[in-house]
This record gives structure tokens, sequence and C-alpha cells, in this order.
């Protein structure tokens, strides 16, 4: 067994973490840090580099046994050469050239790739997605993004745009997007749309704790606030995640009917409404779809929690390390 | 150069063809045949076998230098097993093993693949496609069918069911689909779809020449007639076809978001209406989608017109003998 390992780095515009992996895909040692993002790309950079020692030391692996670095960063970015443009939640960034900056500060090569496709990638080679040779992922936050594997490889595209799965048109004269387009499944089947969707039957008078619970101030309404409600028992909330999941459900029915994968595998902070989303996503899904795809997808949770960017960065930087893209 | 060559069949519930194809991707020769499908499975083979041999002495090349032969064949089917299930359009067919009848006629290796992945692997290979990593092919007739490549191969899916581009959901309540879903695009941007698009305006009560043409017959009612009319300046036509070509946009910039390919290829009767329907898909696709993506795809016709079926049949059996998949 070699004592050779990859450095998975999850850059957020929060928080950074890092984690040790092997080449024999075990996590060794984990470390984390404020991105500082505040202060500029240098000071995220720096931030990088000693969450990347971090997690070595933590290791008590020897730093000439690193073989290259993988982050996962908020696109939009060029993933072959490595250079960031300006992510909204990485303030002052501007066509930094992030691989080579770590690759000159750390002496190893190293990767960058955009967050979604590094979570799809790291449930793919360790997680939920492990032994597919096609699946999806969908991350449900604020906003909705998303992974593909095809033939066992990351869908990148041939400009790496690929996968945007958040902006698959699901209704043609639907709310406006932040694309430009109208009817995205972004603007039903994330926390936003989820949002949209509960304001929208309150302002035309639904009945619902929710009222209360935001003190009346259309703003205040999280997505926490409904799966609460709903737990409690209040209707109106329940109806706004079942909603939600069936607009999630008609975006899978396509993605089976078009990809035919094995899984589906849903991630991010919506997830933890359990079955009460789960069930309807399932079943629309598979109503919607052909017979045997549909009975072939699996739709089902991420494994790897916090751990699915750390771990696909890892993995993603092994790859393309020994020329596999 | 090699003299040895492949054989590829487009097996259609009416009539037949081949081609000679050498390795290095010239045709050589072609026949054709009536399929003779109502009378059976058996005799259909039996005209394979012999359009195949028909092609093979009009090369004037030795059957000793055959080295397979690649058919496609309408689906349902097992593409890996060369089964072929029960076709609509071929009466009496139920679990026929085709590829293993065909090579037991032959004696060569035979490999079965879906009709419109044969045509797009066509257009891939030796058309409009060429040159591509990602691409897809839309084929615009009765039905909305469809072909996709990635990483530079046709996307199989684990069960050979992917790609079923006419049922991508676009309206999530919208018009009853075949499948038993509803809002599948087919449904709007397929012959079948720009139909029910003009009858049900002209059910409203909409002026148009196409009343009479179809002798106020909504069944007499076809694509040509649309199409007719149009040319002749009847704007309700005219509505219709840029109707049913803002539909086909607005799918295709879903395509473009998830995939980024290089070429969105379409192809079938329809395209024949050229920039009355290619002018508002490109116009709608490209306001849809994201910038990068949007600029890239290139929406054109297919080049190879009737070859596309036998010269993606022959690509695909050529890939298949070397193990390419």
């Amino acid at each position: 067994m070699s004592s050779q390992f990859i450095v998975g780095v999850d850059l957020g515009g929060t928080n950074l973490r890092s984690a040790v992996v092997t080449e024999d895909k075990r996590i060794v040692s984990r470390a984390s840090r404020s991105t500082d993002a505040e202060k500029g790309p240098e000071a995220v950079e720096d931030a990088i580099q000693a969450c990347v020692m971090d997690a070595v030391e933590e290791s008590g692996l020897g730093k000439e046994d690193l073989l290259a670095v993988g982050i996962g960063a908020p696109g939009p970015m060029n993933w072959q050469t490595g250079v960031v443009y300006s992510p909204p939640n990485l303030p002052g960034w501007k066509n930094v050239p992030l691989a080579d900056d770590m690759r000159k500060r750390l002496g190893v090569p190293c990767y960058v790739e955009n967050d979604a496709n590094v979570a799809c990638y790291g449930e793919f080679w360790l997680g939920a997605g492990q032994g597919a040779e096609n699946m999806c992922l969908l991350t449900l936050g604020t906003g909705l993004g998303g992974g593909i594997v095809t033939h066992g490889k990351l869908l990148r595209g041939i400009d790496g745009t690929a996968a945007e799965i958040g902006h698959l048109k699901v209704e043609r004269n639907g709310r406006l997007c932040g694309c430009g387009a109208t009817g995205c499944i972004e603007q039903y089947a994330s926390v936003t749309g989820m949002k949209k969707t509960a304001l929208e039957g309150i302002a035309l008078g639904a009945k619902t704790v929710l009222t209360d619970m935001m003190g009346n101030d259309f703003t205040q309404l999280t997505g926490k606030m409904i799966s609460e409600a709903a737990d409690q028992g209040d209707e109106y909330a329940a109806w706004v995640i079942e909603e939600t999941a069936t607009w999630l459900g008609i975006a899978i029915s396509s993605l089976i009917n078009l990809l035919n994968p094995e899984r589906v595998v849903l991630y991010g902070g919506m997830i933890a409404a359990g079955d009460r989303l789960f069930g309807p996503v399932r079943k629309v899904a598979k109503a919607l779809s052909f017979e045997v795809p549909g009975n072939r997808a699996q739709i089902i949770a991420a494994e790897l929690g916090d751990d699915s960017g750390v771990i696909g960065a890892a993995g993603v930087a092994l790859d393309r390390l020994r020329g596999h893209y």
C-alpha cells in the first residue's frame, strides 16, 4: 500500500475545508478554516495554503508524498487552466489563476473544478453514486446546482459549463429566473423557489402559521421555517414542501428520460426534509418517466455530508494527475 | 489502405437501406429494398440479408473483407444482446434475437442499435457533428426522437434507453403524451405537435387557408399542408411554425445548459421548413441559455440526408467491433 496522498479542498464563501485522501480512497485527516473572503484573493490563497498544510500535518504523512491538490471552487471558471473568473461570493476576484498560484505555493500540481461538479464527483467516487456509470447530483440550496457523470466521467461539455440542472425549463411562461430566462426549475425546486411558492399563496390569503413565524414580514421567511411549520402540523407548509417536491420530480423525470442513470443523488440543506421531500419526488419522477429507466433510477440522499466536496476535489485531482478527465 | 469494410443497415418499417462503408469512412455502394414488414420477422431478416449482399456485390469488394454489419432498428431493444422487443412498426416481432440471427446468416459479427442513436452517430462520424466531442441530434418527424454524444461516445445510459429528448417536460400541465406524462416536448415540437397547435387555434376560429386545404376535416391535416400554407402567405400557418419552433428552442436551451455541446443537429422531415424553423429555434434557444454555452452551440441541419442511418450503423458496428462503446 502506497503512502502517497492527495489533498482535497472545498472553497466556500465563508468556510474552507481540506482533507488528506489516500490513493485507495481513505480519508486520513481533515482541517478547516475561515475563508477570509472579504480580505481578497491573496488572503484566500494564504488560507488555502494553511488549510492544506494543517491537514497534511494532522495526517502524520510526509509532505514529500503529497501528489496533488484538488480545489472545488465557486464558478464561473476555466477548469482546464484553473482560472477563476469572478464568483459572486468571492469579492475582489477577477480572473485569478488559482491553480497556478497554488502550484507555486505548494510545489505540487493543483487542479480547480466547479464546486457542484466536485460534490457530484465525491458522491460518485466514494458515496451514494459508487459503482454507477451514469449519475446526476442535484444541490438543493438557495439555488439549484448540479453535476452529471456519463460514461463513468464528469460531464463538463466543451466549455466546462455543462450540468446546469437548475436551468432546465419546466414551464414556458413560468417564473423569471436570475439567468434571464423564464420557467427554470431553480425558481421552483430550490429554497428560493420554495419560499416563492409559499409567499404566493400567503399573498393570496392562505392560512398558515408561517405568517406569524415571519412576523408578517415576507422578507423574513426561511426554508427552515417552512420545514418546522410542516413538522408542527401546518397543512399549508406541508403542501408547499409537496409542491416543491413535485416540481423537482418533474425535472428529475426529464433527467431520467435523457440520461438513464443508475442514481439521482440529492444533496444540500433541503434534503433534511427527508420523506416529506423524497416521497413525492420519487412518486412523481417515476410516474412521468419511461418504465425501464424510471424503475432503474434510484433517487437517494447524498451520503458523505460535508465531505462530498473535499473527497470529490481529491478524486478529480487524482484523475487529472493520471490523465483521466 | 485496407480494403476491409462494414455494411450499415437502416431498418425502417417500410424501407430498408444498406451501404458499404470502408474503415476510412467512405461510402462505396448503396442498396435498398422493401422491408416486407407485414410478412413477419423471418421475411424481414431475409430482406436484410439480401440487402446487405446487394450492397456488397455492388461495391465490387470481396465478401471475405466484410468485417461486420451494423443495423439501426426501431426500439425498444437491448443494444448489448441485439434482441429487438416489439417495435410498433414491425408487426409480429417479439424478442427477436436480430444480432444473433444475422450473424448466423452472414457469418460476421452483427450489431443492433436504436435508429435515432444510429442517425446521431452517422452525423457525428461523418456529417454535421464531425469533430465535436459533445452533440445532440433531434429527429423531427411524427414523433421527436434523439441521440446524444458525450465524451465522444454515444450516450446510452445503463439500460440503453437514454436520449429520449422528446420526453423532456416543458410544461407542467401541458398536453397529454402517449408515454403517459403531460407536457413532453414531443407534443409541441414534432409534426404531431405542430398539427395539434394548428387545430387548437382553428377550433377556436382562426382564419386560415388550412381549413379549406384539409376539406374542413381535422383528421386530414398534414405537416406539409402547414408548410405550404405558410409559403403561400397564410399568416396563421406561419405562426404555427413559429410557435412550434419556439417550443423546440425552449427544449434546446435546456439541452444546451445541461450538455454544453458544440452542435445541436436537427434531422427529419420537418427541417425542410428551413429558415422559418431554424430562425426562431436559434433565437429562442440562445436567449434562454447561459451565455457561454448558448454562443457555443451551433444549431444546424443534418448533412447526410437519407445516409445518416446507414453510415451511423456502420460506424457503431466498427466501434463495437473494436471494443469502443
